[in-house]
């Protein structure tokens, strides 16, 4: 094997301590091929679950990066601005780099990449997808020589966790789950990256470039959060058959992708509806492999180190061979996003008085949307009280719900505006 | 890159079709690092769906393993005899080898993998274990520097579908399950290696030498087959909450290791519960990574030569570094049989008539076994006639169970041994 990798960890939070747990653990392991050298971190007073020889600590990640007995840096820092500085440095001096840095990855992939192809430097970042499951080395290496038709996915730890509780209790608002998740440790202070969908349409954009070989930014990824669901949408469903989460998704159809992050129905007795709580699944349909799914923790401590530490020992394997890893971009076009096709759930908020399923009825008919359908409850209370009406419909476009609906809101009888959910058919 | 590796395939069956469609196919996939040299097989004049320039095809696999020109040998013979011959054969003149065969790896993987490392050829075999899943390459390189804890898998498609079967039709026999598996393909014409639970144990002794590192022949798991299971034990499962399933289970019991292959009931909404009719499935507990589950078709033309397919793909990558593929072996020892723990479902087939209850609750008690629940349903009918009581135990041990059952067994009201399965609450 020769000398061992030297390597440098820019971070020592809660992934770090995890990582550095794993790199120095006796037994089996990689201590074998590997050698912690160095580990920066603005804050070096504040107790930790591991202990280091002080000499190992520095404040100064630049001197880490840039210490030529160091082969390797692990990037752990978060945000972007220092974290970019300071991976786009090592790059440069031909270091290998592994990151965990999801917003890096999608955002300026382009340019670190080929900033890596130029000095010969890989730049792996497993953890910054699922971190429980291994999926960028799956796509990267065993259907390197497969053709992927679609991924369907949920992807944030956080939305799944609130999902699954509003599933759980009937008449729990999004905000109720949100604030419980935040209790349990489960939502930052912040939700917003999470519960808007930027979080998986993040994730959907790395796992597009290794899939597909296609770069879409985050921003192009058709986008929608579960802020709007609310407890009648997530119980009629259940109604229904189906459960909703929030679902990643990205498709050939023809020459074309498809890509979007929003809510969907999918059947109750999936493999996908019974992944609950914290966790993440990536359920991919390629040409050989057929159907094919990994389920795992999306995030935490010791999954997210695991996937870290999974990467360094691809570096150690592939040391010789980096072409293998060059990026080779097709870049297949979007779909525009009015064309995508798929089953929808309607759920309207509407006065309960005779014709209304008619004139609702009669706007998808005008835009040749065919009711699968209906369901509406009796109600023994004031008939002037608004009910909640569902509609399933079968395959219809985006664009063409979107235009029905416009004109169902406007509908004197139809009270709020109509919660429009997909459907997908998931296995 | 350099050279293109040269592959020579043994078998040009069902699978070898599937791995010639992939390495011949256009655009994306291995042919720029691979090279198809040779295919042998005994018989040529048989139609097949992919065409090869005739210079390429011989009926002389030994010439074909001898050929200097050829790095890489896939065997995909299927059986015993020859399949060894060529892989031994392979291996001394330091080739490398990718096989599918479950039987060779199981049964002779020492031998085998000695071989390979006196000479420094390395043999892959990932399509032995769930062909639609890369489990091996997960195993041995995502989680090589992991602590796994348990695995709990669905390792046989044949046996999947006859339970989803007899799911889905209450009154169903074994018998009849495995009649229409047959007609529809999905079963051999002699099943027995299926249904016995055989093929899960070889699987599970591959799984074991990666994810324990730990040496066990086949014969030596504790197995229980599927015939024996009744629809009435299927349709019972499904009332109170679960689903039978043909597991495979390995785990750590302090410094030991259990292993059995047999008919598990596993809570209805769990994610395993979900894998239906043909499809594999496989959990991993481990330190790091915690639990994550790996889904996928365990046969048929595509997923397999996509796994064989991977193998090469590994070989490419690795071509400069053998030794990290040396096997550590630990051996831990097995856990008696008779000492593995879990919850019991037992069913007993007893005259409907007073006192039944009671001789049995004291033989169990006699043993230190606990009740957790019994079913038995009220009968209109003749009281001589013989009824269903469902016994279900908290936590003891296999072999208080076995003695427990023996005595329960003699009772003369009770007409039928009694079934004994396993509970198992997988996630």
């Amino acid at each position: 094997m020769g000398e061992k990798l030297k390597v440098g960890l820019l971070g020592f939070g809660t992934i770090g301590t995890g990582v550095i747990r794993l790199l120095t653990r006796k037994g089996i392991g990689i201590s074998r091929w590997v050698e912690l050298v160095k580990v920066a971190d603005i804050d070096l007073e504040r107790p930790r679950e591991v202990e280091l020889d002080s000499s190992m600590l520095t404040a100064d990640a630049e001197s880490v990066v840039k210490d030529p007995g160091i082969d390797v840096i692990i990037e752990l820092i978060g945000g972007i601005e220092a974290a970019k500085k300071y991976v786009e440095m090592a790059l440069e001096l031909g270091k290998d780099v592994i990151t965990a840095n999801k917003y890096l990855i999608s955002h300026y992939g382009d340019e670190l990449f080929e900033r890596a192809q130029k000095s010969g430097a890989r730049l792996l970042f497993e953890a910054s997808v699922a971190g429980g499951v291994p999926i960028i080395k799956i796509l990267r290496e065993e259907l390197a020589c497969d053709r992927i038709l679609s991924i369907n996915a949920v992807l944030n730890g956080t939305c799944n966790y609130i999902l699954t509780r509003m599933e759980q209790c009937p008449g729990m608002s999004c905000q109720q789950a949100v604030k419980e998740a935040q209790a349990k440790g489960f939502a930052e202070a912040d939700p917003t990256l999470d519960v808007s969908g930027m979080d998986s349409a993040q994730k959907l954009s790395i796992l597009i470039r290794k899939a597909f070989r296609t770069r879409i930014l985050p921003d192009k990824i058709d986008l929608q959060g579960i802020t709007a669901l609310s407890n009648v949408d997530v119980q009629s469903a259940l109604e229904m058959g189906y459960r909703i989460k929030l679902l990643a998704r990205a498709s050939r159809e023809g020459d074309k992708l498809t890509a979007w992050v929003g809510p969907a129905l999918i059947p109750a007795d999936s493999i996908m509806a019974q992944v609950k709580n914290e966790f993440n699944a990536i359920m991919i349909n390629s040409e050989a492999h057929h159907e094919h799914t990994y389920i795992g923790k999306g995030a935490g401590m010791m999954p997210t180190a695991g996937a870290v530490v999974g990467d360094l020992y691809t570096l150690v394997n592939h040391r010789n061979i980096p072409t293998v890893f060059a990026e080779e971009q097709i870049d297949l076009p979007l779909l525009e996003r009015t064309e995508v096709k798929c089953r929808f759930y309607l759920r309207l908020m509407v006065k309960d008085q005779p014709g209304v399923l008619a004139r609702v009825s009669s706007a998808l008919a005008a835009r040749n949307i065919s009711i699968a359908s209906v369901i509406q409850k009796e109600t023994e209370e004031d008939p002037k009280k608004e009910v909640p009406l569902v509609i399933i419909t079968h395959e219809a476009a985006v664009g063409a719900v979107d235009e029905a609906v416009r004109v169902i809101n406007k509908e004197p009888v139809v009270m709020d505006p109509t919660h429009i959910i997909r459907i997908m058919d998931v296995l």
